[in-house]
């Protein structure tokens, strides 16, 4: 019986990677229906996602592969498939809000396991979409120790990732450690500009022309992880950091969108701290 | 001794053809810097732009190619080299202008032959680059008469490409199939909005909000030809027609020069009315 | 007690305008705390919208500035409070959702009265948000039939502006002059180009590298309406028109969402075919 | 005998400002062109620029104007004139051969006075153009001594700006103290992202998908002045750090110019860091 997998491969760059990868799918008699490679000159790393379709065992395709590509590769043969995410939040609904409207509609190539924040206020909303939403105050409580009844939740979950919808806390390395490429966040500002704390404020002092938005992985530089969307709009000297906050959030949503959505469909591959998106 | 060569190959899709091509690669020792494919399926076409570097001799490495795709395929060797180009303008600047601009910086992949035009008033631009400027006035003549003096023009000259850099006169279908997929234009609207005449006009006269430029191949549609680029700016109800057209004038240069980029380097095929660009 | 009040006023220009209305708030002590003109040249128009704050009486305030206006004027004191709207849709849910989801959130300055469809399946989405979902279907019924049960609807509420979030019917002019100036519709083209049905499958076709959106005042000329705002997008020979559609409706919601909150804070003049937006 | 000025204004806030000056315009007959205004509520700062036309004599009208407005109020009244400016460049020939073609073009509001190097490569490009060129060397000669030298040259020149169209060097406060608000700068990033040398080198290290450029007045905080321009092009990962320069020099010289065509239109106020564009 016919179906499709996307096969991501990463390895150190060698002569006829293509050729040997290629001539594995064709041997098969498996169909290329979109294939686009990447070479990291500078580092000397090859990077390949082929959509492949036609009768296929998962992990013997992905052995007869293992043979032919250098020995540290990482191969993934992936089934489309929903995957699983959980999302956090603070206070800010816009981030949220588009992205339940976005599962509503099916067009969110997910499933929504929880929705967890450390305020109550966006519970009403979540619940407008019958998700769980999971309180977890981080009020009177040291932040070591709220985060640890953060990670008791996660553990009673299955997900493939978490996705910081303007959640507005910074998470500790032993948090991130946990998930490694598996935690998207929005910052609300074109990073590397206006790194920290209220971004809007900085751009608006700053006098820029022009704000963004900025979703990245999650590591334990704060908002230096790996880039995988950024986008812009223009301002002008009659908004005051207010408006461009209200302009921004616009942007901020789309962003992570447009984001999780190459992230769900297995487009991007992390290159240390940089992302190849296909 | 090692050279690089870009192969583009456009023919009928069918199986395996990644894996045949990139065989030849392999069993000729030849090394893939960039590689990009893409199915066109609504019409079963398949095209592909591989950038090698080895040892080879570009007939038989064309050959071999030949012996392993399919018969209608249109395969091009290609040894990177400055093209030629010869450019046509008619009265406004600034087209004409960026092109020798970056010419005279090193920065355009070709040799300017010529620059043709039926007003006199650019000469003076054009000499100030050591630029051959042929003036053929399209005044008290019949329009045929003035196309045939162009054309006599040309068949003394050798080029690759005829750019239209704001030349203003619509070219008879007789002239556009001697140089198929050869006259890049450039439209001063964002295509298929605004065809033909007075385009700034008709855009400030319908209160878009949004103006732009299409850089497209000629072909004997008017305005009709494949795109190759586009871009666009914000407008607004304080720009008169003039204002969008001194505004549009940078995004009409920049549009051209980037298609202009684009067709030197090889990196645009055409398919029917569009164009693949990788 | 102090109050704020945005007054627009639109006439024939004249000398003095600016000097003979400021003179009125100044006589009567008001502050502005914004104030935008606009003299349209070749229509010999005038439009001012300024915003002011101070002890006044709406009535006198504007009795008063009639006084020292052209006849022709037309002028509007509006003291800012949430707008009323009625939104009608289709089957697609991304514009409405995100209308639904400012709106959830505060931030839409306006009450949503009813959501108006001619199919059954945004109800869910709407019962979400406990908004009223009237479903007036348009199977086995003449167009002329259903429009005037949706009009029997409206005639039952109470709004100032309807809201076409991807309602698919074309309306009567009938039911156009109704509502002058009164409906917004988002239209899934950057207009002028690619009117009428299909724009994601015409911008396919054509082969175009950037697409858009355009929100408008709905006249009686299909697609012909004042554009209020307008926005793009790229796109490239990977993407079917499907695909097209996928990212072109979150270009459809940022649009609509920007030309509504334009429209409900008073920012929007409507002059002939095209707008004003301070 | 009728002619025009632009009334530049910028003072302490206070009520009826627009009413005093309008009546000023008003008295002496004058015709209201265009009228813009801006209130920083934050600093209680207020700007106006207006253009009006009539018979009227400069010095008489800015008296009056002087006579109605606070005490630190600043005031131009400014008759549309080519302003006179000097260019400094280093190397890179692509902002400078812009200014210039615009120049030719009858395009740019100005003269170009001189063009000013520390290298010798432009000498070529800008002789093209008959415009003199002075060279003066940066090479085996103390930075401060470097500057006197171009002080000197400066000092025998008549001049309103000096556009550095990327000249690579610092300049001292003591040099930028005798321009204030008259040396308009290019930077190479989307400021304040990559602040110092080689913005394309970080932009390619931290792995962002948009790059842009800078317009701004020079200060004595480098890279810290008020920003009159930005835009922005998105890149990729296929983009090596030379290909975003190469890409990013077409933003440069675009910003540039916007700038500079801002500023030479008196459009332009600076507000501490920040600037007002009308």
């Amino acid at each position: 019986m016919s179906k499709t997998a996307r096969v991501l491969i990463d390895c150190q760059d060698a002569k006829g990677l293509v050729y040997h990868i290629s001539k594995v799918f064709y041997d098969r008699g498996l169909n290329i229906d979109n294939n686009r490679e990447f070479v990291d000159k500078e580092k000397g790393k090859f990077f390949m996602r082929t959509v492949v379709t036609g009768e296929f065992d998962v992990v013997s395709l992905r052995n007869e592969l293992i043979s032919v590509v250098p020995r540290d590769a990482h191969i993934r043969v992936i089934e489309p498939r929903p995957k699983k995410i959980v999302l956090m939040a603070t206070k800010e609904s816009h981030c949220l809000g588009d992205i339940l409207i976005r599962w509503a509609a099916g067009e969110l190539e997910a499933d929504i396991e929880a929705v967890i924040s450390n305020h109550d206020n966006l519970r009403e909303l979540t619940r407008r979409f019958d998700i769980p939403f999971l309180y977890i105050s981080s009020g009177d409580i040291e932040r070591r120790e709220h985060e640890r009844l953060v990670l008791d939740v996660l553990d009673g979950l299955t997900f493939d990732y978490i996705v910081l919808a303007k959640y507005m806390r910074i998470l500790s390395a032993d948090f991130v450690h946990r998930y490694p490429e598996r935690i998207i966040n929005i910052h609300h500002s074109f990073l590397p500009a206006f790194v920290g704390a209220n971004p809007y404020k900085q751009a608006h002092a700053r006098g820029v022309k022009i704000i963004g938005a900025t979703a990245h992985f999650v590591t334990t530089d704060l908002d230096e992880g790996p880039i995988i969307s950024q986008d812009v709009i223009p301002v002008n000297h009659r908004l005051e950091w207010k408006d461009m906050q209200r302009s921004g959030r616009d942007v901020e949503k789309i962003v992570l969108a447009r984001a999780l959505s190459l992230v769900l469909n297995d487009r991007v591959f992390v290159n240390d701290n940089k992302t190849i998106v296909f």
